[in-house]
């Protein structure tokens, strides 16, 4: 079995969010799975001194056409949510509460849902419990809380910086790293073909 | 005859030269001419607060990577000059100095050639000098300082930025904004359809 593909993405990110909505079935053609490693892009941002793609100026309106366009493109649904940039941090912490891989996927897939398919906040903790009982899962509001919680967050955020991770979406495919959802292409062509 | 696509980049943009190696042929295809602008990016990032690709923490090294690896696939020469990020400014007066539109772009394209495939250093003028000499064409030494080949190289910079303009390359298609190289199979597609 080859080793998975490592997804790294900040659920604040729109791009992330359109990745997320096409990675696995990639992964899945070329017989990969994936590894999904939400991490806080706001950390990265100090080191590199970048900011939120709206924030900067004469950039900000090009992206917001840029992240509907391209979500078009897909036949995905986009709403850009009425407060962004925004930081999420409880979802953040949710998914590394999950000690299961498939069901922090599964919570994964329905913040970026909630967030850039139905234009949501997904900032405060209530709406965050409420997407993670929606799937069935209890306890959420107390594991939200735990010091394990927080530190395993704190730990994939460097982790993610060790690898060299600047951005949102990051792929990193046998150890090659690939920025942006608009390098899927080039990503299932370097499963195709081990690289060029 | 439908209206030229635009084309603005920078000289010292690794993904404007991949671009201007496609972007006349892609055009071909759907019946497009073409209208090359080189601007200063430099004047465009002290609005933005951007800094070159390979200035920036983390950042610079994924994107020399990443410039190596776009031309492999694209099958396309690519050197990056030791001495980088740089100053185009000498190439960028020498294109709007020609008045003819095809010697410029015959220019633009020997430019980046220089720059990007065999990895010269650029910005002497002595270099863009031989460069335009090449093709044949006399006078640029005092078509160089000329005030209105400075004014001219200013304006269209001052224009790109009142279009939005705010990285190389940046492509305008029938008013619709595409920024990138990898942007190009969107706007190949919105030449196809008319947009989506």
């Amino acid at each position: 079995m080859s080793s998975a593909i490592d997804f790294y993405f900040d659920f604040s990110s729109p791009y992330g969010y359109l990745a997320s909505t096409r990675i696995d079935e990639l992964a899945e053609r070329h017989g990969r799975s994936v590894a999904w490693h939400p991490f806080l892009l706001g950390a990265v941002f100090k080191l590199t001194g970048q900011r939120a793609l709206t924030e900067q100026p004469i950039r900000g309106p090009y992206h917001e056409r840029d992240f509907a366009r391209s979500a078009r493109l897909l036949g995905v649904p986009f709403t850009l949510p009425a407060k962004f940039p925004f930081f999420a941090l409880a979802a953040s912490r949710a998914f590394y509460w999950l000690s299961d891989g498939d069901q922090a996927k599964r919570l994964a897939k329905a913040v970026y849902r909630a967030a850039f398919a139905e234009g949501r906040d997904v900032t405060p903790v209530s709406t965050v419990v409420e997407i993670v009982k929606c799937l069935g899962i209890e306890g959420v509001e107390q594991g939200l809380e735990l010091p394990e919680t927080k530190a395993k967050l704190r730990e994939a955020t460097d982790a993610a910086i060790a690898r060299g991770v600047f951005g949102s979406p990051f792929f990193i495919v046998d150890g090659e790293p690939f920025w942006g959802h608009d390098r899927l292409a080039q990503v299932e062509r370097w499963l195709e073909t081990g690289g060029w």
